[in-house]
C-alpha cells in the first residue's frame, strides 16, 4: 500500500489559486475556520488523500454509509481562486506529518499554488472577548506585508503539525506560506477565534464572508460534545477494558 | 522478512463466496460469533498470514507444540459459499492495520468475494436482554436492503480496526462491504450479543446456526480467564520488573 | 542504513551444530544459562549483529573504551558443536523481534544448524527450592523426545521476544527448535533457576557443566544493581528531566 | 521524502578538520558547550539536515519567520579546524538515532574528518562546586592519550543517543572518536559543567576560549524558561486538551 494515496476526482481550472489549510488543531480554531470558509463559499471537493499514516478507522454518517478517514481538497473560484484543505485528522507519527505535508505542496504546487495559509489557534489559558490573530511567516517580506494587515508577530515558541510544516517544507520548495493564530484558550471549541482568523483572511483576499453560521457551528458541536460524552466514554472504556482483556489473556481459547 | 506473508495450503471452488471477519474487538463479539460460525460449520482452514504487524509471540498449544500467531482463512460451502478470517490478534500498529486489511481483501477478490461482512460489538456501558445489532455499509443500497433485516442504522461513531478498514478499502476496491454491530456492555465477553449478530447473519444467509455451544464457549472463556488471571499477572508483572531491571541497570555485566 | 548489520569475523568448521539463544527475559534466567555455558566453556566469538532496531546506546567497559549494543555469536566445539546467541538487548518494536529472529536464523542455517534451543524463564510468582524446566516445541515428535529429558510440557500461554519468535519461524524454515523455560519468581535475577535449565540442557547434549560460578555471578550481579541502583536512578531522572526541559520549552534560545 | 535531507551551503577547505558534537542531553551540558564554542568563535554555518526523523514543528524567530528543525554544521578555522554540530533535537524514535548518526559521519569523513569529540553530561544527583569531566573513548590508545588531559575514564555505564552511536558507528568507519561528559546534577541546566568541559576542550585542542558569556548564556536559558513555563504549561495543556477532544469525539462533524 502506497503512504500517500491521492484520488483526483475532478481537475478545475484555477487561476493563481492559494491554498488554505485547516486541519484540526488548538481550539479546533483552524479546523472551525476552514470548514466555515467551504461551507460559506459552497466549495467543491476535487480530490482526497488517504493513507496508512491516518488513524485505521472509518467514520459513519447519518445515512448509515460510511466514510474513509482522508484529508480532502476542495476549490472555491472567486475574485481570488482558493483550494481548501480540510479534514478530521493530522498524521499519527511524527515522520507522518513530514510525508503527508510534502505529498499535499507537491500536489498544490502541481496545480498553479505559489502562497500557502495555515489556519491554527495560539493557546494562552484565558478567554479574551477580542481574540488577536497572531503570525509567522517563510519570509521577512511577507512578516512586512502581512503586518499592515492586522496581524501580530512576535518571536519565539513553536508550530506543530500540518501548520507549521507546510510553512517548513514551502521554504524548501519555494512557496511563500503564512500561519494564522487566533488567540484562544486551548481547551474549549473556539467560533470566536476562528471568527477572528476569518476575518483577517477575508480582508487580506478581499472577500465577503457571513459569520452567523459559525457561531451556531461552534454552538452545535459544543452541545453534541456534550451530549455524546457519555456514550464515547463508555465507548473508550470498552475499547480499553477490551484491549486489556486481550493484553491480560495470551491464553485466549482458539 | 515481507510485511504480510500469506500461506495458501488449498485452493478451494468457492461460487460467489461472501467474506465474514471476526477478529478480536469490543467485547469480542465479533471473534465469539466467527469462531462459533466455525466451529458449527465444520470450517476448513486453507490460508494463514503471518506478519511483522502481528504481536511478536507464539502460542503454546496443549500438546506441547507452539503455534505463531496468525490471521487465519477458513472455507464454508453450502447454499452460501463463506470465507472467514479468524484470529486473536489485530495489527499492533495503526499503518499495519491498513496493510494487513489490504492484503487481506486482495486476496479474498482474488477468490471471487464481492461482497464483505465484518463483525463486531458496540460498548453501550449497560447489560442489555435483548441486544440490538447495529449497522454500517458502504452505499446507501446496502443500507436499504439490510434495514430490512432487523438492522438499525443510525449515524456518527466510527468503526475502529479491521472492522473499520476493511469497509473503507472496500469502497476503493469496488466491493460491497457491512459492519454488523452486537449491542454489548463492552466490558464483558459478550455471547448474548454475538448470538444477536449470528441470528442477524443466519437470517440474511438463509443458513441455520445453533447457538448452544455458543454460549457455553463464551461461559468457559470468562472461566478461563478468571482461573488464569493470577499466573498472567504474576507473568506480566514479572516481565515488567524484568524490563525494568534492564532499564535500571543499562549496567549488567557481560 | 541496513536494518541488520551482521559482521562475521572467523567462519569456523562446525559439525552439525544447534543454536542456543540466551537474550534477556524473565528472570534473566536464559540470559544467566548462556553467558554461564560461554564462560564455562571458553567459547569463542565469531560474529555480531548491530542494527538500528536495538537501543540507541553504546556501553562504557571497564577500560573506558566503548562497546555498541550487538547481538553476539560464539562457538563451542565439543562432543556436540554449539553456536551460541546472546546479547544484553531485545529488538526495541515488535516488528524488530521478527527481522532480527528471522535474520539469526538465516545466519546459522546457512552455518548447518538443524536445531536451536531457545533459553527463558517462567514466571509464577513465587520462590520454589527446586524450579522446574518447561517446555515448548515446533513439532508433536521433539516434544514426546523431550519429555524423557525431565521436561514438563503444558499447554497455555505464550512464549514473548526472540525466545518464542525464533521458535514460530523455525517452523517456516524447516528447523526444529525447543523453548526450555526455567520456573521462576519473575521479579528476581534467578541463578538457580537457570541452574535447572542448564542441566536439562546438559543431559540433552551429554555434557558436563560446572555450576560453581553461575551462583556468584548471580549474586555478583545483584550486588552490582543494589549498589548501582543509586546511582542510575538519579542518572534515569537527569535524563527525563532533561527530557521534559525540552518538552517544556520549545523556546529553548539558539 | 528522504529520511535524511542534507543540504549543503557551502563547501569550506579545511585542514584535518575534527567533529565537536553538541545536541541537546543532560543538563544541557554538551549543547551549552557547544553552542558557546560556536558563538566565541564564530562559526560559520556551511550545511543542515531536515529530516521526517525530527520533530514535526518549525520554530519562531524573533523576526516573525519561522525556522524548520534541523542539525546544523558549522565550521571554525584556526589553528585546529573544526566542525561543530549543533541543533536543537535528537532523532525522535530508537531507529533514527542511528540513521541520523550514520548520516553525519559519512558527511564529515567525507570532508577530511578523522577525529570526532561528542560532548554531554554525566548526571549524579548532586550539586557539585568543581565538576569533574569523564571520558569513553573507541580505542585503548585514545584513552591513555586522554588520561593525560584530566579526563576520567571509569567502567560501567552507557552513553545514550547521538553521543553514544556517533562512537559507536565511528568504530565501524574507522574513525577516531571521543565522549567527554561533564559531571552535572542532571535535573538543571548546568553552565559551569558546560565549563568544565569546554576547558578540557580547549586544552585538548591548544586554543582559549571566553567562558563569561558562558554564564550568562545559561542564566539566560533559566530565566526565559522560568518565565516560559506559564505559558508553555498553558499550551501544553491546551494541545493535550485538544487531542482529547478529537479522541473523546469521533463523532466531530464535517
Amino acid at each position: 500500500m502506497d503512504d500517500v494515496i491521492l484520488t483526483v476526482f475532478e481537475r478545475p481550472e484555477l487561476k493563481d489559486p492559494i491554498l488554505i489549510e485547516g486541519l484540526p488543531g488548538i481550539g479546533l480554531v483552524g479546523k472551525l475556520a476552514a470548514d466555515h470558509l467551504k461551507d460559506e463559499k459552497k466549495a467543491v471537493k476535487f480530490a482526497e488523500i488517504m493513507s496508512p499514516y491516518l488513524p485505521p478507522q472509518v467514520n459513519i454518517q447519518d445515512d448509515g454509509t460510511i466514510k474513509p478517514v482522508s484529508m480532502d481538497f476542495y476549490y472555491i473560484k472567486g475574485k481570488k481562486d482558493i483550494i481548501l484543505l480540510l479534514g478530521d485528522f493530522q498524521g499519527v507519527t511524527p515522520d507522518s506529518q513530514y510525508q503527508l505535508s510534502e505529498s499535499i505542496l507537491n500536489f498544490v504546487k502541481e496545480m498553479g499554488v505559489k502562497r500557502v495559509y495555515t489556519l491554527g489557534g495560539l493557546g494562552t489559558g484565558s478567554i479574551t472577548e477580542e481574540p488577536r490573530v497572531f503570525g509567522a511567516a517563510t519570509t521577512k517580506d511577507l512578516v512586512t506585508e502581512l503586518e499592515g494587515k492586522g496581524i501580530i508577530f512576535k518571536g519565539g515558541g513553536a508550530i506543530f503539525g500540518a501548520s507549521g510544516l507546510l510553512l517548513g517544507l514551502s521554504m524548501r520548495m519555494g512557496l511563500e506560506a503564512i500561519c494564522l493564530m487566533g488567540e484562544t484558550h486551548g481547551q474549549i471549541i473556539d467560533a470566536k477565534s476562528a471568527e477572528a482568523v476569518l476575518e483577517i483572511l477575508a480582508n487580506i483576499l478581499d472577500i465577503k464572508i457571513d459569520m452567523v453560521e459559525l457561531e451556531k457551528k461552534a454552538k452545535q458541536t459544543q452541545e453534541q460534545i456534550t451530549q455524546m460524552s457519555k456514550v464515547i466514554s463508555t465507548y473508550q472504556k470498552a475499547a480499553e477494558r477490551q484491549q486489556e482483556m486481550l493484553d491480560e489473556n495470551p491464553f485466549y481459547i482458539r
